[in-house]
């Protein structure tokens, strides 16, 4: 678990997008976000306040959060100094790089030193069982996509936070780095040894009160080939009681597979509600989550009308229009 | 790859199941398997000759494969003797074991003093690519299965062994620990991270001769919720031209899940095709492998004939009865 609250380091970003896990906090946790440390340079603003480590310290920051991609797969040298400056300072610092922060040598050193802790979240810190099947008390929701990266996080953080907002039990349960690092805690789920892979979505969501939602992060696709095993592991490891259909209309193909369509929000429940009743016999497919980013506000919402009326199945993108629809289809499920 | 032919350790096994890599060796490659190294109390017995170590090694064989499953979790002194001995004398070790022969301080001082190989079959010693998908030459076999351990690697082995004694061109393509010690290399894909799953089954079924055909050893089950993932990454993966269904009728709930019911070989069909067609459009239901060890010579002829009526398709248990039918199934497929 990653203590909070973070001061977010946003390097030298050359633009918005590659501070998008910073972005992920500022807009799921701010409460997490105390401020922002810019170096110069610094393309990207999360509109919060610009702090020195001192001065983060002193609002009582406890950790720095890489919230930004690096540049050629090193962490450089300017950023190294920040780093350990920080660690000297006494924050902890968390990572979802691919190079881990425990492999730089200084950085490592410098933390047995101060006593300070990192938090490599791309790599599991956790020995999980292998699934064992058994059905827990309360209640999950799982986003399924027909592609990658079609929004199922975002469905899930708007769903968890709808809920809250109406005094209703729920947890938003991380399953990617971005997730994990905006919530401090989950199972980076790819990177996973393969035979734990559902037992690490059991543990993720243990039994709870009979009215408590988890809302799990979805990963990858049962239609996308190289990470459909992934999307497998969570309908069975989160048994999940209700299942949200992800789907970005504007899509060519495949993320990634020049030769791959997606398929009809048609194909997807029909694979993924027969797949979800053999660990939870009573799972239903309850609304459809369209990410609507690269369509006009009219075009949006003739899509998602039509959805409805086709899929007879409440629609809609929680991003842009709130997520209370879908939440509604969940108490509804009782 | 792991160097044969194989003196096979049965060490002091209590009975022959104990000994079922070993016999899956000589069952399946018994030109690899020189003979057989059993130590006093040794209940398992391959009939082939038994061998001291200078024996074995006068005679030709490269590597000691640890054709047994230890006890209690510890690889024993007595074992120890044998495999330091087997070091010195030339040998590489193989082993399958959850142990791994590398973190034996000994037996890993040995090795690097004799220069010999160190073989742990249950780790991935490869950093496998994250699948493409990309169409590949060549043709690949899959079975999948109603639960676990329901014959799947026999059926891959027998169709295998009958393709090639017709002329044909076909390779075994090990994805377990037995397999990789029976045929000395592939992917242990249970032990892989999450994310390369399905690139490691690409990498070990790559493009090949038009009527090449792989037989993919196949793993878990999509219907058993610990291991559907893998399953899945198999199906996606290998591509598959021809899916064979592999079922044992006696089981009454799947393997350590007493809760779930197996479930019929058409829900396995009709899940399975749909799956396996998002990767290769063209694949097919070819055939069914029955595990009839269970049954009577009678019961086992009449199942098999009612499978076949009822499925539409030839039925046969491999093992028993030969793998002709599933072959033939095959070869009309083109």
């Amino acid at each position: 678990m990653i203590e909070t609250p973070y001061l977010l380091f946003l390097g030298d970003a050359p633009d918005m997008l590659a501070a998008k896990v910073a972005q992920g906090i500022r807009d799921w946790r701010p409460e997490n976000a105390i401020g922002q440390f810019r170096m110069e340079g610094c393309k990207a603003d999360m509109n919060l306040p610009d702090m020195t480590l001192a001065e983060a310290k002193a609002a009582g920051a406890r950790t720095l959060v890489i919230g930004v991609a690096n540049r050629g797969g090193v962490i450089s040298a300017a950023w190294k100094k920040v780093l350990v400056e920080a660690l000297e300072e006494g924050f902890d610092l968390a990572s979802g790089l691919h190079n881990l922060l425990r492999d730089e040598p200084d950085l490592k050193a410098v933390a047995e030193a101060t006593g300070r802790r990192l938090h490599d979240v791309r790599v599991p810190s956790v020995q999980y069982p292998i699934a064992n099947g058994e059905k827990r008390t309360g209640k999950r929701c799982l986003a399924v996509g027909t592609d990658c990266s079609v929004g199922k996080m975002y469905t899930a953080m708007a769903m968890d936070r709808d809920m809250k907002q109406r005094g209703l039990k729920s947890s938003f349960r991380a399953t990617g780095q971005t997730g994990i690092l905006i919530t401090g805690e989950g199972v980076p789920l790819d990177a996973v040894i393969a035979d734990f892979m559902a037992g690490s979505v059991e543990w993720l969501t243990p039994g709870n009160d009979p009215d408590h939602w988890d809302m799990i992060e979805g990963q990858g696709s049962l239609f996308h080939v190289s990470y459909s095993g992934v999307t497998m592991a969570l309908i069975h490891g989160g048994q999940p009681d209700a299942l949200i259909l992800s789907h970005e209309p504007t899509r060519e193909h495949m993320r990634g597979l020049p030769g791959y369509k997606l398929p009809s929000l048609e194909m997807l429940r029909d694979t993924a509600l027969p797949l979800a009743r053999v660990a939870n016999p009573a799972c239903e497919v309850v609304g459809v989550s369209v990410n609507t980013q690269h369509m006009g506000e009219d075009e949006a919402q003739s899509y998602l009308a039509e959805v409805e009326a086709r899929m007879g199945l409440p629609a809609t993108d929680p991003y842009r229009f709130g997520a209370a629809k879908l939440v509604d289809a969940l108490v509804a499920l009782g």
